[in-house]
């Protein structure tokens, strides 16, 4: 794969064979730098989302422009970058069961974890672990603000667990956390975080996150730090939250017309597999295609995009190479093995995405 | 990965680190083989198609159930195929672009390659290759009878085709293809064959696809082989499709509850990254959980599966493991970067899924 990669550096666009996935330097480093300015302006520590991206480069631009450290969802994702060289890592998931909890005292001997619960069976396993390494391992509780996923139910459940990681041994508790930051949660994180000063508790991290509400974030009292992954990259669904434009849109899917088998038909070698089967949030279709915004990505099979080309005048030919802006570039990033960094038209460099598939 | 995934082998399914990916050999075997009698006893030849396993051990196994040679979707796959010694191989996808020629000449050096096409520039691209290599290349017209995706639109259309085709140098016309099998597909392929006939072009091979159908195949008539790629494991939307019962799927995900947040939700550490976010066919939810069929997988984010428990009587608890038959295997098995062969409850081998991720 590296070796096909690395032929097209110095190349143009043109040269890379589809479907591939791109990503413009130049819009990266600007919204690399937008967050990290707004977050820091806001007195907001920002501790990006690596799963959006899943390239080591990458965190290492973010921890560059004045990251506290970094958000991995998997244990798998947190090896990668701490080979990396990758030093502060959140991981926000119950971690349970006896192989990941030795993973998780290597990494606590080569980087600094931390992690989250939100059950006693969960920390007690963690307390375990944190023993047989010999250190103190941070960790947050997490919070069910609305989103109905993990997390304690309400700021007293928040507080009590806090209290009992508090009294087991090899644990710190350092904070709380949600997903995604909203007015809700603001108000649940407050209403927790009194119950935890009054029992001398008080919560030295109050962590948020998502891409969609971040720039409103500053409005929302409770929290300290914030975790946004899709920032990097924005997609379909970001522009459709209202919060960027097509050309805040860094990662974008080079594909290639292979049949016009009607007037108003096109085939893209580019299917579920490209651009996942994520029908996103609020829009219809399967991508934006930048060179034919009439044109409509109306299906997706596993490696054909079905493509309506009816609101267009102009069309495309067989064996024409096309650029998308997809619904979801996590999930994208998440299918490919490389992505091509661009300065304009041109290839500068082939990142391996290094955790893909770090699903354990 | 591979170390890791060695581990566990001779250990049960419970040694097995979660998500992952887990196939049962005997019903693996047991579908190969079914799919292989019942083709045969209809005199219909089997080429199965390998998008959804991507490992060549399983595409062996079809080669010795008695395939006349295997079906791939993209140059990619048929690369690593080739490279794992399968000799004889269909691409149905307009090949096109100077890198897809150079690596199309390349595999036709190694292997007996054929192709289809549904328009002339694609031909006449196919041809110069063919003379490059200096070999006679087997083209397929593909035809569209009623998927709405490649495919000329007409028997005469199709009839049209071939006879360019058969002029051009270094291609030979060696008949047509569909997906999926269906009655109008039978008719359309009957009426192309007869216009076919009347121009003393007959086709060698009429081929058509599909799990869904694939009992029915022998009722149609105008067909010489079928292409099946699902039968091999089977999944919820085949038990949709009512041609599968639960205990003919032989590709299940193991995952584990993470957190059990309120008394009616359970939390899964596998997400649309582990089980895709592909939401079937004529179902809700996101897979069936064998151990809680009443469970409802209703949600999907990136890493956690939502579980409703409403239904169930009986609950899992936190750090239990359990046995998920997800929507459609095919994306599944393309998150994953390996699959564990068992025999019952013991894990005996760890297949890598070597042509995951081929998109090119």
């Amino acid at each position: 794969m590296n070796s096909v990669a690395s032929d097209v550096i110095g190349q143009t666009a043109d040269g890379i064979d589809t479907p591939a996935v791109v990503i413009d330097r130049d819009i990266l480093e600007r919204n690399i730098r937008r967050l990290a300015d707004y977050l820091a302006q806001h007195g907001l520590a920002s501790r990006p989302h690596i799963k959006s991206h899943k390239i080591p480069e990458i965190a290492r631009a973010q921890m560059a422009a004045g990251s506290v450290g970094i958000t991995c969802q998997k244990l798998g994702e947190a090896e990668v970058m701490v080979d990396a060289g990758l030093t502060d890592i959140l991981i926000p998931m119950n971690i349970l069961g006896e192989p990941k909890i030795w993973r998780l005292i290597a990494l606590m001997r080569r980087a600094r974890i931390s992690v989250t619960t939100d059950n006693l069976i969960v920390a007690q396993s963690l307390s375990g672990a944190a023993c047989e390494a010999g250190f103190i391992l941070p960790v947050l509780v997490e919070c069910d603000t609305g989103q109905g996923r993990c997390g304690v139910q309400s700021p007293a459940a928040a507080a009590e667990l806090a209290q009992e990681i508090a009294r087991l041994p090899g644990l710190r508790f350092d904070g709380l956390l949600t997903f995604p930051t909203s007015r809700t949660a603001g108000e649940f994180m407050v209403a927790a975080t009194r119950l935890l000063s009054d029992q001398s508790l008080a919560p030295s991290v109050v962590s948020g996150g998502g891409t969609p509400g971040v720039w409103h974030s500053h409005e929302i009292p409770g929290f300290t730090e914030h975790r946004a992954g899709e920032y990097v990259f924005n997609d379909r669904n970001i522009i459709a939250a209202g919060e960027a434009q097509p050309e805040d849109c860094a990662l974008r899917v080079r594909a290639t017309v292979v049949s016009r088998p009607t007037a108003d038909r096109a085939i893209l070698d580019s299917g579920s597999k490209t651009l996942s089967s994520n029908p996103g949030r609020g829009i219809t279709g399967f991508g934006l295609i930048v060179e034919y915004p009439e044109a409509q990505v109306v299906r997706l099979t596993e490696e054909h995009g079905i493509v309506d080309l009816r609101q267009c005048r102009r069309k495309p030919d067989i064996g024409e190479s096309i650029t998308i802006i997809p619904n979801h570039a996590s999930q994208v990033m998440n299918l490919h093995d490389v992505a091509y960094g661009m300065r304009g038209w041109s290839v500068e460099v082939a990142w391996p995405i290094r955790a893909r598939g770090c699903v354990r």
